[in-house]
């Protein structure tokens, strides 16, 4: 079964990547761009049953792993 | 307008990143993981008057900036 995982800071959290990637595109001749926020995505790969099964799988290693829920957010989409 | 980014490695590109994130699942007892690749993901807010227009302006972002269009692949949702 296929899984994306989609991991975003929590609003309010600094983002000063964003900021630079927000720079970099004011530099290029971008205009009117408001806020760029940067986040990270895994795809992952597992043997489940079902997608229930997997989707509290993938919560686990989120909690655990992927993301780290203090200053971040996650949602997961199964893909198939 | 809100529009997301989602960069992912092509396929064949090598994912160390992803690979030492799949041994730290296993080491953490997560079972039947086959594959885990990362990308990235880029939330921006922008001025334009068309979700046409903005998908036109950000494919110059991704191609000038966001990814590097050799080893990676972007996709792009317009939010709203």
């Amino acid at each position: 079964m296929k899984a994306r995982v989609t991991v975003t800071l929590k609003n309010g959290v600094l983002d000063p990547q964003g900021k630079a990637i927000e720079g970099s595109l004011s530099a290029l001749g971008f205009a009117g761009i408001a806020g760029v926020r940067q986040g990270k995505v895994f795809d992952l790969e597992l043997a489940a049953q079902s997608a229930d099964e997997a989707k509290q799988e993938i919560t686990k290693m989120c909690e655990q792993l992927l993301a780290n829920t203090v200053i971040e957010n996650y949602s997961i989409d199964i893909l198939k």
